[in-house]
């Protein structure tokens, strides 16, 4: 991990300058020359407006290359990107600003309106940071020590406060990598981008394009059908979505085929569905399901596509340079999720409570509940801490049970996820008030006040108590129970 | 290089268990599940023997799938590997043999005359091995430590002593890693080994096998015509050559075409002639030049097959997660070549003097000459210490020298490259002699006794002086002028 190699967007603009880095959908290309001269560009100008070296900046931006710009831009000053999910609230933006010991913010355009209610001194939009100076003066980092940090990513947790998984240039690097050695690498492949480059699964394809030379296709917003276009007439060899993604892909498509170039579907975000797969198959679309989490720095465990259908909710074995092990195994094998490996953080940013926790000798511990076949293949049989996938995202119930307590005539609620057709889950609120005054509408638009979208509960169900076991603590499987019964 | 990965082989085996590791000639093939049950069961053969981890094995061995089990077999047990050049006379291999305190020998069984001229106390022929007990008590590597050593390799240098090349894993790994990210990956690569396993370019295909998870068709012994017909039947995508091997293979392949599946010629050793590489793109083999030295772990620099015949005479440009830099430039941009990278060894065993001269704040200072031009491409000018390079074999003529002058009646003596059609170069020998009784059979008889057969010079020229300059350093280069007008 103390491995320096040269700096991976020079060095591959050096070795690849006309090979196009980003295509986009409105025809324009950039190649590797121009992102490192772009990127460098405006390393000087954030260098003018006076970020240096490890100072922590944010990004909140929806797909757009300026984001992948400046993610690189701040490489080359050896500052350490913070990114911001742009679905979430002011007051959840703000603390993780706060958390990460932000110093500059800089934003797209669109989400100005956001920025507004934040309290941070500096904060730049695309265009104001295209307006700044350009001094050169200042000394570009020419190589890369892999054990640098380079992203800060946000992840909720148990506490209901998220968390910022630390990611080195290595652990990026190591996933690049790993994943190359799974899905092998071709000069023709072209990486279809979509999923939200803020979050690590989205990142990983750029990251992964400066590393393989490899061009990819931004996709600014998921549209069935213009994504589909693209798979089949740019020439579009991979795809990572997450399984809702899948579903309308499938649906879309219909009767067309996707060309002989094409290789695959990552897919993120928990085993899909037998019927969905059985679809892909008939379909000849080859899917890799996979599991992984922030602080794995995207998958660690691939399903390869020939194994789909005979592994039915597996989700495959570690990548070469991982491992995986279950712990504390009851009887029918099950226990919990442990990794290992290069790909895997070394921690949270500034916060030793949750960092004393997180390792056992060397192997992460996920949380997850999971067991291996006879042939080692993984299972996953419960998320960490009633984690529920809502569309590819993380939903942490205690989160949303915090915000929601905060209601005067809320005596207490528990959150769990409801199974649903398009999403895999979404969250439902058990609620016990103190009076009947309180309507679901209320409590809905509360949480809207407080939540990102995707966080809100769908449907609030009013209860007298909640279901607790002998030691006090909320039976949530329980409450699930109730929930299958009353669809 | 702290970093810590599941064994390779292990791995690999858990991975791809039924896909073939090596191929061979006679039609058997080692599936990666049988070649990680063989190094083990031979790892705990060797453990029984008395040999521990942190042990130096040597192994004496042609190109044989036994040597590469008794390498991985070494790993399993953390010992280090020093790989020993078949070629050499019993006193060259004693003095590596002492050099690196290898407390054990393995041999191929061919090789029985040779080990018996030699002082060591322990020594196994591959058929002992297979005789001894296993003992399964001791614990095999799970894990590989990428900093921990894996291998040793001798190579000679200006003093005429050879020096141990340490290689770690995590060498080898980023070899293996950044050729991936130059050639790309195919699940249906197969690359044929020929080139003697004992050399670094040899070693690291069956390397990039456990690491790819790609078969590797093995042939013990080059021969144009089998090759090829291996190359054009068996599915091969690629092979490693050096010059004189691309040459033959060309001229058997005749009007005959390889498959389109066949990738392309990794070729080592020293730029190939204008001549062969338009041979090469009328017959459509793609060849890939190549630089890079026992220090490197293999090739460093790399010319793709596209710029082969622009760039004739160039070897490229540094691979992704290496660096290249030309130093103490003269007027012409010609300097000596330095390199940087995670493939660089960390330094000769046990050798302080020459380690001390080895880096330059992190640079490894190649010694050879070169310039790099306006698009970056390296142009080796000048061989480090007048290195010859003879049908891919180092030769130095600093150690051929001291052999000569022992002979009594030689009074001093002078050994350069000489062009030649079939090895690229051989070595000559100027000779002043003290009586005239010395005969140009007798020189060669005795630098025979003492010297493998590819140093022994090929030619004695007697000479009544040596040119010397004013600082009486022998000059070289007129010698070699000399060789040109008598030729």
């Amino acid at each position: 991990m103390n491995d320096i190699i040269p700096h991976w967007l020079t060095q591959q603009a050096f070795i690849s300058s006309h090979v196009p880095a980003i295509e986009m959908e409105n025809g324009i290309n950039i190649t590797f020359s121009e992102l490192q001269q772009r990127s460098q560009q405006t390393a000087y100008q954030i260098a003018a407006y006076g970020i240096q070296e490890g100072a922590h900046v944010a990004i909140l931006s929806k797909n757009d290359p300026r984001m992948i710009i400046t993610i690189h831009a701040l490489s080359y000053l050896g500052a350490t990107v913070v990114l911001l999910n742009t679905r979430l609230t002011p007051a959840e933006l703000q603390y993780q600003i706060d958390d990460a010991n932000v110093s500059l913010l800089i934003y797209h355009d669109v989400f100005i309106d956001k920025v507004k209610q934040l309290q941070i001194e500096n904060s730049l939009s695309f265009d104001e940071v295209k307006r700044l100076n350009i001094e050169t003066g200042v000394a570009l980092k020419e190589e890369i020590r892999l054990s640098d940090p380079f992203t800060i990513i946000y992840t909720s947790g148990t506490t209901g406060f998220p968390k910022g998984v630390i990611h080195t240039y290595g652990n990026h690097w190591w996933s690049a990598i790993s994943s190359a050695l799974n899905l092998g690498l071709s000069k023709a492949d072209k990486w279809l981008a979509v999923l939200p480059f803020f979050h690590v699964g989205g990142l990983s394809i750029f990251l992964k394009s400066v590393i393989y030379g490899m061009p990819v296709y931004l996709v600014e917003k998921f549209n069935a059908a213009m994504v589909n276009e693209a798979i089949r007439e740019k020439q579009v060899t991979i795809i990572s979505v997450v399984t809702v993604m899948l579903q309308r892909l499938l649906d879309d498509l219909g009767v067309k085929r996707y060309p002989d170039t094409f290789r695959g579907m990552l897919l993120g975000g928990g085993p899909a569905p037998e019927v969905l797969l059985e679809q892909a198959k008939e379909k000849q679309v080859p899917v890799f399901q996979s599991y992984g989490m922030t602080e794995t720095s995207s998958q660690i465990v691939t399903l390869s596509a020939k194994d789909a259908l005979r592994k039915i909710g597996s989700s495959g074995k570690p990548l070469l340079s991982a491992q995986l092990k279950i712990h504390n195994k009851t009887t029918d094998g099950v226990g919990e999720i442990y990794v290992k490996g290069p790909m895997v953080t070394t921690g949270y940013y500034n916060n030793d409570t949750a960092n004393a926790n997180l390792f056992d000798k060397g192997w992460l511990k996920t949380g997850d509940l999971g067991h291996i076949d006879s042939e080692g293949f993984l299972y996953v049989v419960d998320r960490r801490n009633d984690l529920i996938i809502s569309g590819g995202e993380n939903v942490y119930p205690t989160e949303i049970e915090h915000v929601l307590e905060q209601i005067p005539d809320i005596r207490e609620v528990a959150v769990v996820g409801r199974k649903d057709d398009t999403w895999g889950e979404v969250p439902v609120a058990y609620v016990v008030c103190e009076s009947e005054a309180l309507t679901e509408k209320c409590i809905i638009d509360y949480a809207h006040k407080h939540l990102a979208p995707y966080k809100v509960p769908k449907q609030i169900l009013f209860i007298n108590q909640l279901p607790r076991n002998a030691s006090n603590k909320i039976m949530r499987h329980q409450l699930k129970a109730m929930l299958h019964t009353k669809r």
